[in-house]
């Protein structure tokens, strides 16, 4: 069952679940491409419908929580709403996970929101914790109930904090991620939007390298319980800009705006652990996953889908 | 402001400011000695009703967040309320006090509850949180809050974490606190009750040293946001029923029932950083504690208050 099966890394996992051959389930609010997630059923509904979640995790094995409401920056503006429905969501999942059964919860938490300002980078899942988002916080003490659960009930899991995935099928419109932001402007030729200085660094990581997390912590068993999952490597906004520049081989027009205070200005993973325990390793060149998503962009813009 | 002012430490707190020289006012559901506050404004009212918490913070300057819905054991049985009416209302009362101008909160959160089972003893502030109580997890979240608040809004705040305050105002009823719980059933004449085998080891520390590191938090004005407050030593359940039966010089009988999911075995607290930053220390040694909690609960009892 992968929560949030409709979304850009639930799409993609879904498909790649299909093709190992698991038997996979759906469920969320809507599907950004429907015609990928042929095969898989759906089970739409909004994570707060405690009854309809409890229906469509009977007979389930492992669930994938792929579910957010809300993005880092958003979450500062409305903590409440955040609180009320990702963590209490979250609980009513958890608990019933126990009462049917559930053998595994694969969580996908942020590496990127959740050790704040002032720890080392690349960072280690032993880091100190001190988001600066509200978003981080709520995934933060998702983890610890996570933790709570399998001491009281032997519910397993695992979980991965995720630093900044890209790539195909996310969707700029919802404000994820500013490779996306950038290669729709780019395409639509419209100036890239900056926030703050762009000198800020983040670790950006291919789509298909976290998918590949996702199913190696599904079946994983060792006695680690979180990962971190990013390529390792830190990018300026001002790099990935000229990695845009490059690749377009053609000017691009930059807007500067003021830096919003839920981002960490040095955001890198330390991604040993995944390494040596999930067997797990980045494969995708952030230039070749650039021009992946770039080509996968221009085409969704000659059908017309980019603009909706 | 004192929130949960009508309450074990509470109500000691109000008297400890009101004699120092302060404009006291508390809040809370009830008082459990309105005696004990006269001359202290106290405004009854629920911890989720927005509205008149937001009406009692107008012209605070300081907030002592005293406030808990629930007990760690209890926590357990229901995460979902716990989370609903300490981690959303306290959200509403972060927000009133930025929007109001308050100047600083003072957060009593817990070292027994927040570190969880596999922290060495004793244990400092910088140690892995992994709370094995909905309550520890909930007060962790709220300490990530007030850090974020601070970083957003520059809202001043210092964190005590308590271990296991006892003493005189600290009423079994309630289910907080064995040395309350066992003073009681001797002064009754009743077998102590006794959870898991008596080896569970706690770190008590008395009542008065409590309010005194909290009036030294109110004015602290230092770089760090976090302080252990206990005795820093360990004592057993069997250990204090032995000073019972040294205090009241006579046999007792005791029950014993199974062992708790939310107690870890060993908590000891490292006050280290206190004692350095706060120039506070614990005053009072455990059987003078004792020996005055049980005192006061003869009197009580002479007074048939304690059946109450």
């Amino acid at each position: 069952m992968v929560l949030g099966g409709g979304g850009f890394i639930g799409t993609a996992l879904c498909r790649r679940l299909l093709r190992e051959g698991a038997k996979v389930k759906a469920f969320g609010r809507s599907r950004s491409f429907p015609d990928l997630l042929a095969g898989v059923p759906f089970i739409r509904g909004d994570f707060a419908d405690i009854s309809k979640l409890a229906q469509v995790l009977e007979q389930t094995d492992i669930v994938f929580h792929a579910i957010s409401t809300t993005t880092p920056a958003a979450s500062n503006i409305n903590k409440i709403d955040d609180a009320q429905t990702n963590l209490l969501s979250t609980l009513h999942l958890l608990e019933s996970c126990r009462e049917l059964g559930v053998s595994k919860i694969v969580f996908l938490s942020t590496g990127g929101g959740i050790y704040g300002p002032g720890v080392d980078v690349p960072t280690p899942e032993n880091a100190d914790t001190s988001p600066i988002c509200s978003y981080g916080i709520i995934k933060l003490a998702i983890e610890k109930y996570l933790n709570l659960f399998h001491h009281l009930y032997n519910l397993d899991y695992t979980i991965l904090r995720l630093s900044n995935p890209f790539g195909i099928g996310q969707h700029s419109r919802k404000n994820q991620g500013v490779v996306a932001a950038f290669l729709k402007q780019a395409v639509l030729g419209q100036p890239l939007t900056i926030w703050g200085d762009g000198e800020v660094v983040r670790d950006f990581i291919f789509i298909d390298d976290v998918i590949d997390a996702l199913v190696r912590a599904a079946t994983y068993r060792g006695q680690h319980r979180i990962f971190n999952i990013g390529s390792g490597e830190g990018r300026s906004i001002n790099e990935v800009v000229a990695c845009i520049k490059t690749l377009l081989e053609s000017p691009i027009q930059c807007t500067y705006k003021p830096g919003r205070s839920a981002d960490v200005s040095k955001s890198i993973l330390d991604v040993t652990l995944a390494k040596q325990e999930l067997r797990w390793q980045p494969q995708t060149p952030f230039d070749i996953g650039l021009e992946r998503t770039y080509r996968w962009l221009l085409e969704e813009h000659r059908q017309g889908l980019l603009e909706k």
